[in-house]
């Protein structure tokens, strides 16, 4: 152990100012949004100097505490701050935070090239059979048109829904399925009804960036486990059940993002023995179901829906502007969590759940995912041919789905190269977004049929494969020196 | 101070049994919906007595910890708990319980009456317009039909929201609106971003009973202030203020549910002083502003959105089937619900919004809120008749809105008669699920749109009236005495 640096403020001072800001904050004497007394302030009032202020504050921004902004100074973050980043700063810097990958994704207009994404182009959805459904329900009794629906929603879409599990397996009665605003909305009221602050929770590492921005609103303490081809891995996962004691699992059922990798059946078992013996739970998100067209193992259907949860959406293969969402679980939590969205949501979305339905009853819905499910291989095919003629390699030839998880040339930074790419009117989603460990810096997730056929309106002169290009060459992109973190690849 | 009764368990050891399974609760050794061990096998292993085990078993029960079913014993409650109520037991005495309450409306089919749900009948709401709006979305831009929208909902809806605002006196900007999935869910929002677990919260006693469900899932302490003819009652608030020092205080603007009484300006600008010196805030939902003929002094208006925060949604005034809320506030705060928004459901209902959009701007909106006013205006003096010919007064002669608070023949206690008309198909709303203090037995809310007219196909011999009028005659409906806490009519 070393002294520390003479032109260093000492580490007791520090924690003095963190304490006393903590403090205040914990008894609301400051906040959300509240500036905090200045740097010159508050070293005057504590007697120390401003160095160490500047410490603490630099610190407590890094646990999501308090933030910067130019302008307004330090000001008290809000439950939901940015997610503590190795390297928080001005604003610009939220390019490594999921929420501004989602805020650009959805603000960015047709001008923009979006390979960020998590989204279809409209024309590879189903707008004729949308349009269909929209005019039937106009034709729809009165009460369909204006009145809550039942607390669970709507039970011919419940029956369906469990029509969809029994054919992977799962048996469940429609009283075991809760109908929601989307699929997101299904997680935010699982993690409500399971979790308690400080309470641990695995995800894999990368996993979909939303898991991360969630969990973060329910003040848990996220461990990343390293994912590998063939879904968590074993050891990591085993190391972090002994050491957390994590009271929930939440990952991908099927294709998982951002990787598109796809959990092996030898690999779930393991995972639900693990999960057993540590009294888990497991929540499987299996929004891209429809996109795989050989089914990967579930854990539900290995469990029978006794420790795990599923939860689900239509918004990726059907429409983002429809809300619905699902969740199957355990009759006895099922009734708990539909008080609990009665109490924090009142009615569920009854017209949106009838759309849902006429679209999945409509003649063209199976013809429909055979079609997506072709232009997808297809898409990526081309795609992963493109990537690599600009140095990017896919981690994994995906089995289905819309993403491919691309490391960089050696020594490019996934975050410099997204501040970069957005001068440009490009959109990208760095690696370290998705994740927890903050340990996929040369990573990046693309999303195939935003890259796919034409390009939309040029904002810059070059289009979008060039300018990646030229980017690819700008010693700006360049990151530091490789980490030893850094996974080898499979 | 008397002696415990010879044959009561020792309080110590009724509070060790107690502490024990709060700890194993908090541990997460026992989670929800989990059993308890039986109430023979925890004495035996504590070495206690049976009746101490029960007696600590139904106090944890009464705080809403762990909860009792026919049939399965003893089991851990969820976070989200029936409210810890006086007299709390099996499953029928859910009657007194917010969430019962809404399940039931939510679930009676047609043959049954609902005096006690809160919303219209079907041939109350704007039926055609809804129709051409459907029609019309039918034939919308592809993008409409399936993207997401942009992170804080559809930009000519709040538009059109902050128009409105602008009439009511309040200067927002649309940067200053955020669009939700529901009422209730903008009100989950604001909790969540401003609330820690424990922190307290201020409600009208009587107030909407889904405020109280809604902040119990917020672990919040929740604080009635008796509501008068004008407003909260000062003295009162002003107490409670300094007792408690609450963080916010969560009420309706304009017409009050269950009430129906109105805000005076006076009360407004009194309440509003104690809140700035406290730094409390005050969330105003603005649900049945629609039902106003004169509008209420708005908290909003007098603060500017400062410490003010309006929420809204159409549910009551154009269908509970189209999910559409709103959050009018800070511009900082909201950027940071619209990140906590994003993180918890992602997108919004972008068809959704364009739907209420399209019938706001129907041709025929105005004239819809004008007949919809008239007649209620003749549904209130048609059902205060008639209630008042079977012995119910209401509390105050509502100026607007859907609501009689109306108070019952000495004697008749209000759960009791709930319990009893629901064995005739007849959902009602007690008084106590509106009351944080549980002082409201002698009180029902009536909903004059669902009790006015024809009456729905009958499942007893007598209708609706004759069967309440017997059921008032019932000994079984005869609660206790009465009790001193009873509020003095006005």
């Amino acid at each position: 152990m070393s002294a520390p640096d003479a032109t260093s403020p000492a580490p007791t001072r520090i924690a003095q100012v963190m304490d006393q800001v903590r403090t205040r904050i914990a008894a609301r004497q400051l906040t959300p949004g509240e500036k905090l007394p200045s740097i010159r302030a508050q070293a005057a009032t504590l007697g120390l100097s401003t160095s160490t202020v500047v410490e603490a504050y630099e610190r407590l921004a890094a646990e999501g505490l308090i933030r910067s902004r130019p302008g307004s100074g330090w000001t008290v973050a809000a439950p939901l701050a940015p997610l503590a980043l190795a390297h928080i700063g001005p604003r610009r810097e939220r390019a490594v935070d999921p929420l501004w990958v989602s805020r650009q994704s959805l603000e960015a207009d047709d001008a923009r090239w979006r390979p960020g994404c998590g989204w279809l182009p409209p024309d590879w959805l189903p707008q004729a059979a949308l349009r269909r459904a929209l005019r039937g329900l106009g034709r729809a009794e009165d009460r369909a048109l204006t009145d809550y629906g039942p607390p669970q929603g709507l039970p011919a879409l419940r029956q369906w829904l469990a029509r969809r599990l029994a054919e992977q397996g799962v048996t469940a009665s429609p009283q075991q399925i809760l109908l929601t605003g989307s699929g997101t909305q299904a997680i935010d009221l699982v993690c409500r009804f399971l979790l308690q602050p400080g309470d641990a929770v695995l995800v894999d590492d990368p996993c979909y960036f939303n898991f991360l921005a969630v969990l973060r609103a329910h003040r848990v303490q996220v461990i990343g486990v390293p994912w590998t081809t063939d879904g968590p891995d074993l050891a990591g996962f085993e190391a972090a059940v002994a050491a957390h004691r994590p009271r929930l699992y939440l990952t991908n059922a099927g294709l998982h993002n951002p990787t598109g990798a796809r959990l092996a059946a030898p690999t779930a078992h393991r995972v639900l023995r693990l999960a057993e013996a540590a009294g888990m739970t497991v929540v499987e998100d299996e929004v891209f179901a429809d996109f795989e067209t050989h089914p990967a193992p579930r854990y539900a259907a290995l469990d029978g829906l006794q420790r795990v949860v599923q939860v689900g959406s239509f918004s990726k293969v059907m429409s983002a502007a429809v809300r619905s969402g699902h969740i199957a679980a355990r009759t006895d939590w099922i009734e708990g969590l539909t008080d609990l969205r009665l109490a924090t949501t009142f009615g569920g979305d009854a017209l949106g759940a009838a759309l849902v339905l006429a679209v999945l009853q409509d003649g063209q819905w199976r013809r429909h995912l055979d079609t997506l499910r072709l232009r997808l291989a297809r898409a990526r095919h081309t795609v992963a041919a493109r990537l690599q003629a600009i140095g990017i390699t896919p981690w994994v030839q995906p089995q289905g789905g819309l993403f491919l998880w691309g490391r960089l040339p050696a020594g490019v930074d996934a975050s410099a190269l997204s501040r970069a790419a957005l001068m440009h009117g490009i959109v990208l989603a760095p690696g370290n977004v998705f994740s927890a460990g903050q340990t996929a810096d040369g990573f990046m997730r693309f999303n195939v049929a935003q890259m796919d056929g034409p390009e939309p309106p040029a904002t810059t002169a070059d289009g979008l494969w060039p300018t990646l290009q030229t980017l690819l060459r700008t010693p700006d992109v360049r990151g530091p020196a490789p980490s030893p973190h850094d996974r080898p690849s499979p």
